[in-house]
C-alpha cells in the first residue's frame, strides 16, 4: 500500500498545494482535510488553532501517512512547532518555503509579506527570514480585503484592482524587490497584485515553493514514491460537502473521491 | 564548536554553490575542498571518480560536518547514492536541485539539459526528472567548448556569442520553456545563453537551487545555524594554492584561509 502525503487546512485554499503536488509529484497519492466547518481560522486565538490542527493530525494518522503537509499559513504560524514535536514524520508549512524562496531571489535584501491579520500578527515570515538571513529587511502589511474577493471569485475587476492598488500603496515606495502572497487565496489575485507592484517586483507563490520543498525533503528521507499506476487521492471536509467538492474539482480540473467527516463535538463557533 | 557544511568539487566550478550559501545562508560554516590537482573529473571513468569522491569525502569527514555537498555534476551524476550509502549524514547533490526547479517551473512539460559530454552521458538529469514525472519530455545536449571559453574568463564577447549560438542551434527549434545550466561553469555564460535562447526560456542555475535545497534539509533536519556571529569558512585544495586563492577571492569577493592538500599519493594523470 502506497503511504500518502497528508495535507490539512482550514478550508480549500490548501487545495493551491494540492494542485502543485499533482503537477510536479504526480506519483503521489494525497489525503487532504479541509476544516470547512470551522473556516476561517484567521481570527481564532492561537490555542484554538492549535487545537484544531491537533485534531485533524489524529484524524489523518489513521491513514499512515509519510509526511504532513499544513498548507494553511495561520495553522503553520502557531502550529507546527507543536505537530512538528507530537509526530514522528516530518512535518511541512507554508511558511519557511516561501520564506527560503523569498531570501534566494531577493537582491535587494527587501523583502514584502502580505498576508491576513492573523499570519502578520503572528510575525512568523519575519522570524523565518531573519532566521536565514539576519539582515534582510522585511515589510509586513495585512490585506484584509483580499480574501472575500478570493471568495467572491472576483480576480480582474476594476473593484478588484482598486481593493490591491489602495492596499498596496503603503508598499509602493519601499526598496522591496520580492513580494511573498503570504495566504494560499493570494495567487488568485497574482495578475492584479503584480500589475499594482511592477515587473521589477517577483511575486513568491508559497503553493509551487511548498511542493517543491515536499519533493526534496521526500527525496532526502529517500521516500520519493516510485509506483508507475496513478494514485487515487482521498479528500475529507467537516463542513457543506457539496461546495467543497464543486470548488475542489473546479481547481484541481479532475472528479474527486470526497468523505464528508463529522467532528463529535462540533465546533462551529 | 559550530558543525560545517562540506563542500566538494573537482576545481573552482563548486565556489558557484559556496557563494550562494553564504548568500542564502549566512550563519552556515563552509569548509570547501577542491581537488585541482585532478581536475577535470568530466572525461575521467566513473569508477575513478567515485574513487577520488570517496578520498575527499573521507578527508573532509574529519571536520565532523553535518551534511556533505558534492558541487561536481560529473561526480554528482557517478558517486551521489555510493557516498549516501557511505556516510550517515545528509548528502546533497548539484543534479536533484536543478532537475526539480525545472519541474517546478516548466509549463510546457520539455525540459533542456545542457552539460559536459560525462554529465549528459550519464544521462543523470533525465533518470532524475522522469523519476519526478514520467511524462517530461527531457532534451540533452553536451557542450564542450562552453568550460574553455568560461576559464579563460570569456564570457561575453562576440566569440562566445558565436559558440554558444552553434551550440545550442539545435535546441532553438523546440518546445522547451525550461534550460537547466548543468555544469557549474556555465552560469557564468548566463547572459549570452540567454540572449541567444531568448526571453520565453527559463535558465535553472543548479548554484542557487542547490543552495535552496541545502536550507529546506537543513530546516527538515531541525540543524540550521542559530550563531549570531558570522563564521569563518576553510577551504581546501590540492592544486596550486595560488591560482585557487586568486580565484576564490575573486568570485567569493572576500578574503580566504586556504590550507594546501597533498594526497599521499599523488594521482595527476
Amino acid at each position: 500500500m502506497q503511504q500518502p502525503i497528508a495535507v490539512l487546512d482550514s478550508g480549500v485554499g490548501g487545495l493551491t498545494v494540492v494542485r502543485e503536488v499533482m503537477r510536479q509529484l504526480p506519483r503521489e497519492k494525497i489525503i487532504y482535510f479541509g476544516d470547512t466547518a470551522r473556516t476561517p481560522y484567521g481570527p481564532r486565538p492561537a490555542e484554538e488553532v492549535t487545537r484544531f490542527t491537533r485534531e485533524i493530525v489524529d484524524y489523518l494518522i489513521q491513514f499512515r501517512p509519510k509526511m504532513i503537509v499544513i498548507a494553511c499559513n495561520t495553522a503553520t504560524a502557531v502550529a507546527l512547532e507543536d505537530i512538528r514535536s507530537r509526530v514522528t514524520i516530518p512535518v511541512v508549512g507554508v511558511i519557511h518555503p516561501g520564506a527560503r524562496a523569498a531570501n534566494g531571489r531577493t537582491q535587494s535584501g527587501v523583502v514584502g509579506v502580505i498576508g491576513t491579520e492573523g499570519t502578520i500578527r503572528s510575525a512568523a515570515y519575519e522570524h523565518a527570514l531573519k532566521g536565514l538571513s539576519p539582515n534582510l529587511e522585511v515589510i509586513s502589511l495585512a490585506c484584509p480585503r483580499f480574501v472575500p474577493l478570493v471568495e467572491q471569485g472576483n480576480f480582474r475587476s476594476a473593484e478588484t484592482y482598486e481593493v490591491v492598488q489602495s492596499s498596496l500603496e503603503s508598499l509602493k515606495c519601499r526598496q522591496l524587490d520580492t513580494l511573498i502572497l503570504g495566504c494560499t487565496h493570494y495567487p488568485f489575485l497574482a495578475d492584479t497584485i503584480s500589475e499594482v507592484m511592477g515587473n521589477n517586483v517577483t511575486l513568491i507563490n508559497s503553493a509551487d515553493e511548498t511542493a517543491r520543498e515536499i519533493s526534496t525533503i521526500l527525496h532526502d528521507r529517500n521516500r520519493l514514491a516510485r509506483n508507475e499506476a496513478l494514485p487515487v487521492h482521498q479528500f475529507f471536509c467537516s463542513g457543506d460537502p457539496r461546495m467543497f467538492k464543486t470548488i475542489a474539482q473546479q481547481w484541481l480540473g479532475e472528479q474527486i473521491e470526497l468523505t464528508p467527516v463529522v467532528w463529535q463535538v462540533p465546533q462551529i463557533g
